[in-house]
This record gives structure tokens, C-alpha cells and sequence, in this order.
């Protein structure tokens, strides 16, 4: 199972469980395994408890009902702590161990696409931990940040019980190994995971700043607390890609994601002092689209 | 469209089109496609023309059968040039260009699996350049000898014809692309394909003596003229899990491929000097082993 507007790759098993853009499927041979949704908050998250409580209630009944009346088990449960390409989606520790309780309950498996939130990116080293997720999920997945196409860890129930079921003349690559040991001994040396939470701390509230001066152009700020993890919406896709455009233009290179989203995507290395050219080069790039 | 045996790799995909052990498809999702069958010869080929003729046209009529019953159009069809996992199966110049004819004639691409062929194993840079295959196939992959878990070349039309269709943050990996660029220039300035050549025109008539020597035991030779890409049956599994132990135990590392295979699979440096250690240590093998 996976959920509406989830990203975990391209390739035959990943695609059929990635639900973001049409094009990242198109003509591609599938699975067809069943699709949940995830939770749609309203934001500030500190005026709407209620609404977004409902909402969670709504996702999770939607969960189990899939396993109640999908016409097989169903094996796992494949969730990004946020929805990343589907638009930099949140969702409650409530949410995430109401589906962990969902999971044990039917005897699934709950896997973690940590791809993009992993190695720090949130000001922890693995974004589930926030969620206190217990038991602890039984497989997490990462990559890139670490330099590979795919690295995980899992339960040991995982190992496989013969000998060549998981195996291949590939298995191992030290140069990748090499390079991911320097990428965590750089990180811990320099303290990146707090430098990075710390800039996000900054960053926040200078952005809640930008929501209120620009009500109509700079919505749903989202991703407080979790380092600079951070996106906003913008009121349609026209104006956003005028505002990525611009953006550049004015010497920031900055994404969007979903439809009308913009997310930031630092490295651990990005400090205050690069955050207040971020915020600046925001604010002028607002007042200029709005005027 | 894929052959019996074939041994494609372990993803959902490639996994699907894998037909060679029980094991490593157990309990995979897999997409139900259509499996042919790869040529069995007779050997030697040269006192075998008339019955690997034949056995030739029965596995082009299943493979066209499959094209005309199958439920809905057969978009490609994947094929070792020769099969590696499966036994060291290989198949003639007309087998490949009948295969490319049927291809042609209900609009299927060509895929070339060259895995563990290419790369100047058998003699050649690619072992489907052996058989003339006309028009070439559409796209041949190769892998693990040029440090990487997958590279693929292919016809021009198999460019995407809108962005994102194909693309994902971690496409094109410089330090694999150094790492196969000193490979290449490596087997370049030391002619290592054809050394590996000149190795393999040594080895074969040494083997071909011990076949006939040991006829009970040494059986069903192949893989003349390609190189040491080489491949002799023994009379049983046990026989050939003892002659594997044994041939370890006496100083040389070899292995199998499907049930009663022994496989060659030298690197490209392996010299007329190592071939003849190989050539004794084979022949003390099999004598203690009759004794």
C-alpha cells in the first residue's frame, strides 16, 4: 500500500507504489496495489487542531478499510514521513502510529522512504524518529545523500532464509561506502544536523514574517521545526513558476513541488548567513511579482 | 518477451523476465510475460548441423507462436546473446537473425543483454556483433565489468519525448563513469581483447584434448572461437559439486551455471600462462576424481 501523491521512484516496483505526476508512470507496466491517501492539513497547524485531527481520522479509516476489503493481504505499508515531490506534505505522530498500530493489527510490514528527509535534512538523522513510531518501522530506505542509488536497513526478521534470494555480483560497493563514511564523518566533525537545525530556527519565523506581509501570494508555510525542511504554496502554478523564474534571476536557484508548491532543499552546510539572502531575495522577489 | 533460463536480474521488472532458478524469484511480484525458448544444441557443433538446424527453427516457431497468441502486442523481446546463468547456452547467427526478423515483423524491439557478455569477454567488444544482426538491436545493456549497476546504450527513437519521463536526481554518476573510462583505456592500451583472444584460441584445443581424454566426464565443450568465454557440462550435479570443491581445494577458483555447467569467466588479463595452470589443474582434477 501507498499513498496519493507519494514519491518513491521509477522503476517497476517503486512506480507502481509512486503516485505524484502522471508522466513519471506513463506507459510504464504497474502493479496494481492499493492506494491510500495521506493527510491534507490546513495551515497554521496551531489554529486548526480539529480540522487536521478529522483529517487524520479520515486517512487512517481510509487505511484500514484497504486492508479490510483489499482482495488479498496486503503485505506492506511504503510512506515518506513527508511527501516530498507530492507537494511537501506533513502528517501527525498520531497519524503515523495510528498506521504503525494499522500495520501490526493485520500483520504488514511498515517501510519508511526516508530518500529525501533522511541523513539530517530535518535536523535529525532519520525524520521517523520524530514520530516515535513504536515499534520502530520495520524497514527504512535512503540514497542519495548518502551517494548511492539505494541503501536501507531493516528488522533482522529481513534476512533472507536461503542463500542467493537477495544476492548479486554488485552487492557491496566500497567506493559508494567510502564515500558515504566521509559525507557522515564531514557532517558529525562539523555538527551539520544542529547547524542546520539551528538555520532553520532562524529561517522560520523570518518566513512567518513574509506569510503576513504577503497573505496572498505566500501560503501555507509549512515544516516548523524541522531544520530548513521547509515549503510554502503559492496561490496558482502561473504564479509560482514566475516566481521560481524570478527567483533565479535574482541569483537564488530555488524548486517547486505538486502544483503550486515551493520547497527548500539546503544542504547541511546552509547557515544563516545564506538564509537571510534567501529571505531577502523572497521578499523582493514578492513585491516585485506583486506589483 | 523473454527465453527459458534466461537470467535478466532480480528487480520487478527484470526480475519478470528472469526464467533461470526457483530461487530467485521466490515470493517476488512479478508481471506475467511471455517466456520462449532459448536454442539446446547438440554438441560438437560441427558433427550436429542438421539437428541444431532444427532445433533452431523450433525455438523461432514458439517465439513467433507467442507474438500471434498472446493476449495484446509484445513490445520487446530480451535475450542473451549468450545465455550465462542459464548453462552457457549459446545460440547460432541464424537463431539471432530469424529472432530479429520476427521482431521486425510485429513491430517488437530488440534488447540485448549483454551483461556478462560484453565488454570484450568473448572477443569481441559486444558478443552480439558476432551474429550481424540486421538492423542492429534496438538497445543492449551492460553493467557490473564497467563499474556501474546499469548502463544501457540504444537507438536514437528510445529518447524521451517529453522531460521527465525519464530522469531522477541521481542520473549520470561521474566517479562510475571515471572508474569505466580507466577500465576502457586499460584494455585499450594493452590490447586486452585481443589477448583474451589469443588466450582462448590456446585454451580451447587443450580442453578439446582433455574432452577427449575424460569422455565420461568432460562433456558437451563450447564456446570456440569466443574468447575463454568457455563452458563444459559434467555428468551430474554431484559430480560437478565435487569437481568444483576439488579444483578449489587444488588452487583454482571456477564456478557453475545452471545444473551440471562449469563456467569460464576469466578477467581480461587471464594470460596463455594462467590457461595452462587451469588445463593442469583441470586434468589432475578429473583424474583423481575417476580414480
Amino acid at each position: 500500500m501507498s499513498f496519493a501523491k507519494a514519491f518513491h521512484g521509477r522503476l517497476f516496483a517503486s512506480g507502481s507504489v509512486t503516485r505524484s505526476k502522471p508522466v513519471h508512470k506513463m506507459d510504464m507496466p504497474s502493479f496494481k496495489w492499493p492506494k491510500a491517501e495521506f493527510p491534507a492539513y490546513q495551515y497554521p497547524l496551531e489554529d486548526n487542531e480539529t480540522a487536521n485531527k478529522a483529517e487524520d481520522a479520515r486517512c487512517l479509516a481510509i487505511v484500514e478499510n484497504l486492508f479490510k476489503t483489499w482482495h488479498c493481504p496486503i503485505a506492506g505499508v511504503i510512506i515518506e514521513p513527508i511527501q516530498s515531490e507530492g507537494g511537501d506534505n506533513h502528517a501527525s505522530a498520531e497519524f503515523f502510529q495510528g498506521l504503525r498500530d494499522i500495520t501490526l493489527k493485520y500483520g504488514a510490514k511498515l517501510l519508511i522512504d526516508e530518500v529525501q528527509t533522511g541523513c539530517g535534512a530535518t535536523g535529525l538523522l532519520w525524520e521517523h524518529e520524530r514520530y516515535n513510531i513504536t515499534p520502530p518501522p520495520d524497514l527504512v530506505t535512503f540514497s542519495k545523500k548518502m551517494q548511492s542509488a539505494g541503501y536501507f536497513f531493516h528488522d533482522p526478521e529481513f534476512i533472507p532464509n536461503f542463500p542467493y534470494r537477495q544476492f548479486n555480483t554488485w552487492c557491496g560497493d566500497a567506493k559508494n561506502i567510502i564515500l558515504a563514511g566521509a559525507i557522515c564523518q564531514e557532517a558529525h566533525d562539523n555538527n551539520l544536523i544542529a547547524s542546520i537545525k539551528a538555520t532553520g530556527d532562524y529561517l522560520y519565523p523570518e518566513l512567518e514574517k513574509i506569510q503576513a506581509k504577503h497573505p496572498k501570494t505566500f501560503l501555507r508555510l509549512r515544516g516548523k521545526g524541522k531544520a530548513c525542511f521547509i515549503a510554502f504554496d503559492m496561490p496558482s502554478p502561473e504564479f509560482r513558476a514566475k516566481f521560481l523564474s524570478t527567483m533565479r534571476a535574482n541569483g537564488v536557484n530555488i524548486g517547486g513541488c505538486a502544483d503550486v508548491g515551493v520547497r527548500l532543499r539546503p544542504t547541511l552546510a546552509f547557515e544563516k548567513k545564506h538564509a537571510k539572502i534567501l529571505v531577502d531575495t523572497i521578499e523582493k522577489t514578492l513585491t516585485s511579482l506583486e506589483a
